[in-house]
């Protein structure tokens, strides 16, 4: 399989420069090892705006004019919608009936049209909007566009951060850390770059284990508060995961929530529970990894405004 | 008076890197005309790191080892504490009795000695701490070395937006205003640079009217819920306000609550009252201000607890 280059990467960095956030290294607090990289400070919340900003920018004008559609209805959604609005594209979100109102209108908000259909048709809509109106189909990580796009976090990290020993990165789809592992490892073969999934939802550690991608249902994933990770991973993320991640690590819901609690309090970060995983392993499982320079990714900030007073009560 | 020059600010940059975050820009998500300036993200949740490492770094190796003092339990207090243990140097805090237990407790966690005393006799006993153990005093911000560290937020904005047309800065002590105001003003005399004070404090827009240093008393200043801009100006940072702040607008409670919960939640932003100010101003008060490519410092993101959870209840 055909995956994905540092230079695909680097090209993807030359794209995305203007729109998204050249995020910077915070230290962590508590812990003089550890840097943190806090995509929940993009403009929709989470490092999604990179690999969406990477592909509508490489629609050709008719392409472009035509417009992009996608069927998820989380940060990529609004982070499609974000990244077609800067390009003056159109962009339609297929979202399955019964989606929060708030996402909804988060995704109209940045102008972009919400077909709600029933859960099960959510792929063939999308398709529909393909072959009948022309659209790009832009999907959130089955994508060599998407992972080139979220790999520059791995490419900041090394700039920013010479002497970094070890990245760790959150595993839902696969699409960041097949990105940030294939620039890391192309640029600094020796760091290492560690993946970190919920027990809940630990399909890629499973995967890599057997060897072929495992999919875990949703009736296993659902009891994760990390609602971003609940996705497996596709044959291409797979791919790149086995080739270039040097491990996975698991975190429990109790370590997702005192790590995102330590986060908002002590780094001033509004992070969502699926953006806290990378802190919590080097919170509680460093006996796990390997000793060094860290920088753990906080993936994203969307935090449910309840949820958020809970984690401040404790 | 002897104004700080832009050579202070430029020697303080130098001085200041590798301790002090070099905060990014971040849109403001409502604005297409606004960035914001986070310093919340500093690692003790403000600005005043830059001038407490910048006076710090100047001391020669005997008064390092002597260590420094100061007197202001609030965000200076901890920033002190921070810069000084970053240099190796011993820190004392002088907090009044009564200060929240919080924050005595954190000023010790950064290995800093907390001293209580009653709250009229503060500056005598931070000066005896001059007098007998040859400490060097490091105000929070009636100090030459303290402007010129904040002034590098100004450096800062010119440098990553050269096409700003308009600082919005807040102002206590003016410390901040005075750094800002400075760098700006040397850099791109065209820049408009702005004060931004809450209506229960505007005792520097009544200094500058009056054209003289005015004391709002605490009878008075109490009432804001901006509590790092209760402080009165001194006669050093009214000279530098005086010589180059185009102007200070004022806000309302309501319009500072509504600009924090704002940044909460739509920039995922853990930030003070104090440190919502300037934000409240582009929000609430555009009509009063030069149009234009706008940038907002957000000074400050020690916020108490139970009031982010007010906030993000609305």
């Amino acid at each position: 399989m055909d995956l994905v280059t540092l230079d695909d990467i680097r090209a993807a960095a030359l794209r995305i420069a203007g729109v998204v956030v050249r995020t910077t290294l915070l230290p962590g607090r508590w812990d003089a090892d550890l840097r943190l990289k806090p995509e929940s400070l993009q403009p929709v919340g989470s490092f999604k705006l990179r690999g969406a900003t990477n592909a509508v920018a490489q629609l050709d004008p008719a392409e472009r004019s035509r417009g992009v559609v996608t069927h998820s209805s989380g940060n990529h959604g609004q982070a499609l919608a974000y990244a077609a609005r800067a390009a003056g594209a159109p962009c339609t979100v297929v979202v399955p009936e019964g989606a929060p109102a708030v996402k909804v209108d988060q995704i109209r908000a940045l102008g972009a049209e919400v077909v709600l259909v029933p859960p099960a048709e959510r792929e063939i809509r999308a398709e529909r909007f393909v072959a009948e109106q022309g659209r790009t189909l832009v999907p959130p990580y089955d994508d060599r566009r998407i992972i080139a796009g979220q790999g520059t976090v791995g490419l900041e990290i090394v700039e920013d951060l010479p002497e970094v020993e070890v990245v760790l990165v959150p595993v839902g789809g696969g699409g960041l850390a097949s990105g940030v592992a294939t620039a890391v490892k192309a640029l600094r073969p020796d760091v290492a770059v560690i993946g970190v999934e919920p027990e809940f939802a630990a399909d890629a550690r499973e995967s890599l284990a057997t060897g072929a991608v495992v999919s875990w249902d949703v009736d296993r994933t659902f009891r994760t508060s990390a609602d971003g990770l609940r996705t497996n991973l596709s044959e291409l993320t797979f791919a790149h995961l086995r080739e270039r991640l040097d491990a996975i690590v698991t975190v429990t819901e109790e370590e997702i929530a005192a790590a995102t609690a330590r986060l908002v309090r002590e780094t001033r970060l509004v992070v969502e529970p699926s953006g806290a995983v990378a802190t919590a392993a080097r919170l509680f499982h460093a006996a796990e990894l390997p000793a060094g320079r860290t920088v753990a990714v906080i993936s994203g900030g969307n935090l449910d405004p309840a949820r958020l007073v809970q984690i401040v009560n404790g």
